[in-house]
């Protein structure tokens, strides 16, 4: 039974930070509903002697090491070479393998299989090969006779997460602890502080024992995560449940979703079953908030589109903003995100109108304005909402709150509409 | 003399794969110009246990580390405490940090400091204090009588990121090895597959001895990396001439930028010289071109904004283009890209008019025009020019690379148009 595996991301890039290694937290992710923790990950570069030390301390702490990388074709990469010479395996070339390699390189690249590839059919003297569904190395399973075990990936993300659903997860799931998981349910919030839902859900009434409450704060909003862990899956449900009740009492409508639910896609959900259609028009978001909504594959039954209004000409010519409101008020105030948003549903016959106008700076702030001010504004027919944001962080981050904060004005007005 | 450092970052969240680890990469980065190696980064969770183990075996195999998180104000945080018992220190209350922070909870959120926050004033015997500009928990140096040393950072990215440049960079540059640096530069490409300038390169000149190429596919193009180690700076700079030069004799206009420069800012920058104006009109991307676009800080002078015309009314109300069009050929199609840009500068005024039409997926496709089949189109005065694409990758992907393409077609357009 595997109750603990320990992670290994191995490529020089790794050590030089020109790439975010993201394959440790999907693997955590995956293994973490069946039981399977993560003891310690280790990076370290394409140097046979480094994976060699590393592994083989992985395996006398844990004896269960997954590795990602350097299984490519080049030299570069001695994953597979290291690992083997330190179970004392040698590496024979698996014919069908080469065929097949053989056979993709015809058939996709039209070309012969270049003679540097043929390293990816070797394979450790007893391995057992993992399928590698997007790309051409095979991943390895190589176990001594102590039941310790390594599990090689291959390194780029996508050929990683297949050969992990297809082809580890199974394998893993035959050993893991029965009935030992780690559950965890995420109740996503927006707009309010941490300290602030921390506030009141100690106000609250308490949260049942077993279960562990953290705050992940980004600029989507401060996602709150329960966990259970060594508990069996119902128990685990039961306190979840609870758990996540007593916090929805706590912090009342600030939670707009349960999960990994994106706001776009849960404002969308809310508009089409209410068949209602969405225009938009951004000044300092410049389409942000528009991607973000078309990001979700199906939204064009919803989203019918808009005007990126960056500059007061296109707020003029395009939205039929009277110029005179703009020379009064300012690009960002009151009247023009007003202005906006009526523009919007009225150019386009859309039932609710989104804009957003503000400082996202670093430039650009005064005394009255700073860096960070935001009018957003949500119009349906008969009213238009507006609200003043003071966000912080740079830029990007500005700009990210300010959509967030339009579209959590948008799902309220229309939950609270019916 | 320090040549190598590992990285240890701390915290249960980078276990479970709730959080994609930034700051191990960051730290890299910024470690590589001073001569200073990454020889292996380890991630373990808040255990004072694992803490420690990890700890004391870095300094067993380099004598430096630095780690990062653990030292927040929570019952979680164990950095401090762990490693102060492994080098035998104390705690011992800074009455000067206790009193700053006091005065920084009085006039920054009004408030008296609550009690938790008072360890964060906890610093080992015999530490230097790291200051925080962004935060309350101070950074630790702690070192033995041997000098092996650990540097504490605080886990939250932009406290670690300012003590990181503020305190730990001049520190362990007065200590970094003279002249043995490892440089590198970077050439940033697009719409060339990494196999193609892999060809491309080695038909050309070669490269010059000790400049090591290496190709980092993206989303956004294939960025080609040059490294010198050890070299000194005049040395590498004339290698890394000589290398850059080589190379874009072997591929051409392709290559955008040097360094990290995002498509958009040099296309900005291109336009500025030339002053010349952009809008857009963007089907499948929903926003995304206008918001790559205006990411860049000081863009309004180029950017006047433009049409999010995800529905085909759109299309027709803000940009004028005959529904017989769109009925004729689709809207995925060269007649309707073509008559998006032009709608687009003809509606706002602007120079040029970028436009992108096309099927995200991962519904929507066809025989004829199957997922991933996006049209472009760089509209200038007496001039259109469009381009059909085939894709790759999810409905992110597919729509990252659309908006990247149609920002090189504008690019070339612009540089070639003198």
């Amino acid at each position: 039974v595997i109750h603990a595996v320990e992670i290994l991301t191995i490529g020089d890039e790794l050590l030089l930070g020109f790439t975010i290694d993201t394959n440790g937290a999907h693997i955590a992710r995956a293994l973490a509903p069946i039981g399977i923790a993560i003891a310690r990950r280790t990076s370290v570069g394409d140097d046979p002697d480094q994976i060699r030390a590393a592994v083989s301390e992985a395996l006398d702490r844990t004896g269960a090491v997954i590795t990602t990388g350097g299984l490519g074709p080049t030299t570069d990469d001695r994953t597979k070479e290291s690992i083997a010479a330190l179970f004392g395996r040698e590496l024979i070339l698996d014919e069908g393998h080469l065929a097949w390699m053989r056979d993709r390189w015809r058939k996709r690249f039209d070309r012969d299989l270049p003679e540097v590839n043929r390293r990816q059919a070797l394979i450790p003297d007893g391995a057992r090969k993992l399928e590698n569904r997007h790309g051409s190395a095979p991943g390895i399973w190589l176990e001594d006779d102590r039941g310790r075990w390594v599990a090689m990936l291959p390194g780029v993300p996508r050929e990683m997460r297949g050969m992990l659903a297809d082809e580890l997860l199974p394998m893993l799931q035959a050993r893991a602890p029965a009935g030992a998981v780690i559950e965890s349910r995420t109740l996503r919030t927006t707009g309010v502080a941490e300290s602030r839902l921390g506030e009141q859900i100690e106000r609250g009434e308490p949260t049942p024992d077993g279960v562990d409450v953290a705050y992940l704060p980004s600029v989507a909003g401060v996602d709150i995560r329960l966990t259970t862990r060594g508990r069996s899956p119902r128990e685990s449900a039961e306190l979840l449940d609870r758990a996540a009740h007593v916090i929805g009492v706590a912090v009342g409508d600030v939670i707009y979703a349960e999960g990994n639910a994106d706001l776009a896609a849960v404002l969308l959900d809310r508009c089409r079953e209410r068949s209602l259609t969405i225009a938009v028009a951004e000044s300092c978001t410049g389409g942000l908030l528009g991607a973000r909504l078309t990001a979700i594959s199906g939204s064009s039954d919803v989203v019918l589109g808009g005007v990126v209004a960056y500059g007061n000409s296109v707020k003029v010519d395009l939205l039929g903003i009277p110029p005179a409101t703009i020379e009064a008020n300012g690009a960002v105030s009151e009247p023009v995100v007003r202005a906006m948003a009526e523009g919007a549903r009225a150019k386009t016959g859309a039932t609710l109108g989104l804009s957003i106008t503000g400082v996202a700076g670093p430039g650009g702030g005064t005394d009255e304005k700073p860096v960070g001010t935001v009018w957003i504004a949500v119009s349906q027919r008969g009213s238009t909402e507006c609200s003043r944001l003071q966000l912080w962080g740079d830029r990007d981050e500005i700009r990210s709150r300010a959509a967030q904060a339009v579209m959590e004005l948008a799902r309220r007005l229309v939950v609270q509409g019916g």
